[in-house]
């Protein structure tokens, strides 16, 4: 069975549209590269109780998540210890990451930077290629929220994701959707494992919709491509690609 | 009581890494600007069951949810029939929409397009000054996925959900989030109601983080901003915006 994601985004700086998620949207195209399904993507605001239902739910309801910010030493990064109350257990410090830490600051590191050493209680410590490793606890990976560094932790990861990969080819045509329905509904009674999506365009002088067809199963594409292509009339379509 | 908002984007096509959302983003920058606070962003799949149980939460939790995708003629366009289940309610033909789409079409248009006079049982329809108005169900308005659209809709609409303005003051300063800890929680102490959030940039060379203050209150906006700058070392100041 394939593997499915879930990523939830603490971000109040989302929320109130200060700035435009990078996290997830990165996430959704490496994932799908590597052949993963995200399900479901959560926004939802600096808040502890918040977090830890959220945590809770997307942990039981997908093979993996990953949430991104509310990681370091300030007063809304609570994001650890959302974590650790979404699995009823303590916040605990890791010697390890004291460790990291105090390398890293030239002397003893604040109060305030030591929570950034803090994880739930039980969390492995994973991507050891990196200066600071990945907090993963059970099946949740804890990124942060600044993009440079969400990417460094995520590449460092990314080949433990690899899955069955996704084929995908796109239709252009120049009908419009009311027409072109009947057709996407003709191809999918006879291939029901098809992806389709159907997404009209309205700027661009060169085609009206956009179809996407995927499968896991590259013949089964092919197939499905060659039915599709068949059916459309042939002044129709603009391009495959 | 300020109004609260939950946005759910049905799309596969963000999910799958195809496209990048530019709605919800649209939209929290909109609704902050008008005093409106976004609460929770969802991103699900064109699948009606999921699409009805979050709006039957979402309805429920926000006092005004938008939807945005699965709106149109083809297969993966559920949204209307989510909603529907949602409230419990059957899928009718909206007369004022079949009209205003055989008025579009040159002649009759297709049973497939005639799915875009479909709405919930009960819905409304608002924003009279479009060609096409926006279906209204309960405290849920259903918005199509394509931007230009989208915002066109949106902005037909949109003093209707003005409040209460935000104040926003930022903060950039060139010492580290491990520094500023100590002063925000501190500042927090004393205003308790601010909304105080801590951005790290490491590619700027300007600064080394970003700190919002924000408040519906312009006064206490003003007292906040003054103690932080008198709290921190002067030379930690790049600028106030």
């Amino acid at each position: 069975m394939p593997k499915t994601v879930g990523i939830i985004l603490v971000g109040n700086e989302i929320l109130s549209g200060k700035i435009v998620d990078a996290n997830a949207a990165y996430l959704c195209r490496e994932l799908r590269e590597l052949g993963v399904d995200v399900r479901r993507i959560s926004v939802i605001p600096d808040e502890v109780t918040i977090i830890a239902e959220e945590v809770r739910a997307f942990s039981r309801a997908f093979d993996i998540v990953f949430t991104s910010g509310g990681v370091g030493p300030t007063h809304d990064d609570v994001t650890i210890e959302g974590v650790a109350r979404a699995m009823d257990v303590p916040v605990v410090r890791h010697p390890t990451l004291v460790g990291l830490l105090e390398r890293y600051y030239t002397g003893a590191p604040t109060e305030a930077a030591l929570r950034m050493a803090e994880v739930p209680e039980g969390a492995e410590l994973v991507a050891g290629s990196l200066r600071f490793p990945t907090v993963l606890m059970r099946n949740v990976y804890v990124l942060p929220g600044v993009p440079e560094i969400f990417r460094q932790k995520f590449d460092a990861l990314r080949e433990r994701f690899r899955d069955r990969p996704f084929y995908l080819k796109c239709v252009f045509v120049r009908i419009g959707e009311g027409t072109l329905a009947a057709h996407l509904n003709d191809l999918l009674a006879d291939f029901p494992e098809l992806l389709l999506g159907s997404y009209p365009e309205l700027s661009n002088p060169e085609y009206r919709v956009k179809v996407t067809l995927e499968s896991r199963d590259d013949a089964y594409l092919g197939s499905a491509l060659e039915r599709l292509l068949a059916r459309l009339p042939p002044d129709a379509i603009v391009t495959v690609t």
